[in-house]
């Protein structure tokens, strides 16, 4: 058997992200990026114009003109989502639009690369990733999917009625039978433990009881409306790269001194898209 | 068109419920049911001893013994578990064993009742329902699966080094990747808010970094070992009833005023298996 094979294969998942080149990662973009700013810190979302053009246009227009500053996180119901926005709908638009056609799904033709996994998904014939998020598609249309930490727009019951004024983030397990559902816009990329540990809502649907139980939004922000300065620096491994492939092999086949029987398998929701702080030489100087 | 099959169609999973008889519920049995008291009131286990007897005898012993009183939570890694025991493993297990051999897996021959999911299960060719716990199985075993709320034997690096004295609650998105590598004793069937909503640890792997960040336990105990009247009066639907059969077909083609596209396909770790307090008339005099 050949030495350098086994010494390969026994990398861990941490050797394998050292060794990766700079040019596996990428930095957030801040013109799709946005921070939401809580007296706990901020919490940092990853846009997704690739599945949700319009919904994200319209998101960026209400950023601008301020509209979440002020309000708050409303709703928190347990293994399911927390949910922020304007409780009590007070309007003021601006330029924004106040219905927006769904983006459930989206075709194919134009998919940016796809990072197809290996294994069955319950819910679509394929799963896996396209610029970081999780993906599921069939022969004609892809779609993000509800994996933890995910971010979507909320709306009534007409499909047409969300349009990014009100949002909510996944906190617990995938809720996958949402798919095709509801417009996903982006991911929380740092920071979700901000709203995933906030008290849960005693109301129907866990809605706080009382406006003093909600957790106010100091500001919510597109990255690129912040000087430079007050931007974070983090990137994403890009998960078309081949680490981030040899990642998810490890992942499917991890066996370690703890990890016993491998699964042998791995659920897009259960890969982890590695995150970190641009290296201090590779960043811009302060 | 058949009228009456529209209408039956039509029913909402509340109706469904609603219309069980009260055979189709049983109360949780004293002898394997725990309670984990927390300033934040109480988290109540069900335990599988058809999958883990020997943990179960074990924690039981423990609990009997008052171990996990003035013990902590000393572990909560977000979207991951929330862990509890001796954090300073000062021993004292008197008549419990301090190693036990691993029950991560149980031989088919013996296994109650079988509620199989029809759909694909990315991580096993079976899975569904026993007596009420998320399970998976193959043609030889089958086994307890990680979804939102199971309980399990934390463990070191030896199979066998689990005794039921460190236990984790899972509190993200379903970590399947742990199946058949720990022992699952049980699962929380109400006041898992109770363990999500906790502050997240900044520690490596969730853990605290002072002793002051913990959430103490006042008392882990058998519901047999209490005063009737300071237990619980919880029924959970039996997952072997028509009427559960019903809830996850209406989960798997879900479509309301709200939900337009069903997924048509249900992952166990998406199925709620319902939970309501024994109505009045059914119960004990108090």
């Amino acid at each position: 058997m050949d030495i350098t094979l086994i010494a390969a294969a026994a990398l861990t998942a941490a050797e394998v992200l050292a060794a990766a080149p700079d040019s596996d990662w990428r930095a957030l973009e801040p013109a799709r990026t946005l921070y939401m700013e809580l007296a706990s810190g901020r919490v940092v979302i990853e846009l997704a114009p690739a599945f949700a053009p319009a919904h994200v246009a319209n998101l960026e227009t209400l950023a601008r003109a301020r509209y979440f500053d002020g309000l708050a996180i409303y709703r928190v119901q347990d293994n399911f989502v927390a949910q922020w926005g304007d409780p009590d709908e007070r309007g003021a638009f601006g330029e924004a639009k106040t219905s927006l056609a769904p983006e459930f799904t989206r075709p194919l033709r134009g998919l940016p690369a796809f990072r197809r996994l290996p294994d069955a998904d319950t819910y679509a014939s394929q799963a896996g990733f396209v610029q970081g998020f999780p993906v599921a598609r069939d022969a004609k249309r892809a779609w993000l999917v509800h994996c933890y930490g995910m971010v979507g727009a909320g709306r009534g019951n007409p499909a047409d009625s969300g349009n990014g004024a009100e949002l909510y983030a996944v906190i617990g397990s995938a809720p996958r039978l949402l798919d095709r559902n509801v417009t996903l816009v982006g991911r929380v990329v740092q920071g979700i433990e901000r709203l995933s540990a906030l008290p849960r809502g005693t109301g129907k649907l866990g809605f706080y009881e009382t406006a003093a139980e909600r957790t106010p939004i100091r500001s919510l922000r597109l990255a690129a409306d912040l000087p430079e300065a007050e931007r974070g620096r983090l990137e994403i491994l890009r998960t078309e790269s081949t680490t981030f492939g040899r990642l998810v092999e490890l992942r499917r086949m991890r066996r370690d001194d703890w990890y016993k029987e491998p699964a042998g398998r791995v659920d897009v929701c259960n890969v982890t898209v590695p995150v970190r702080d641009m290296p201090a030489a590779a960043g811009p100087a302060r």
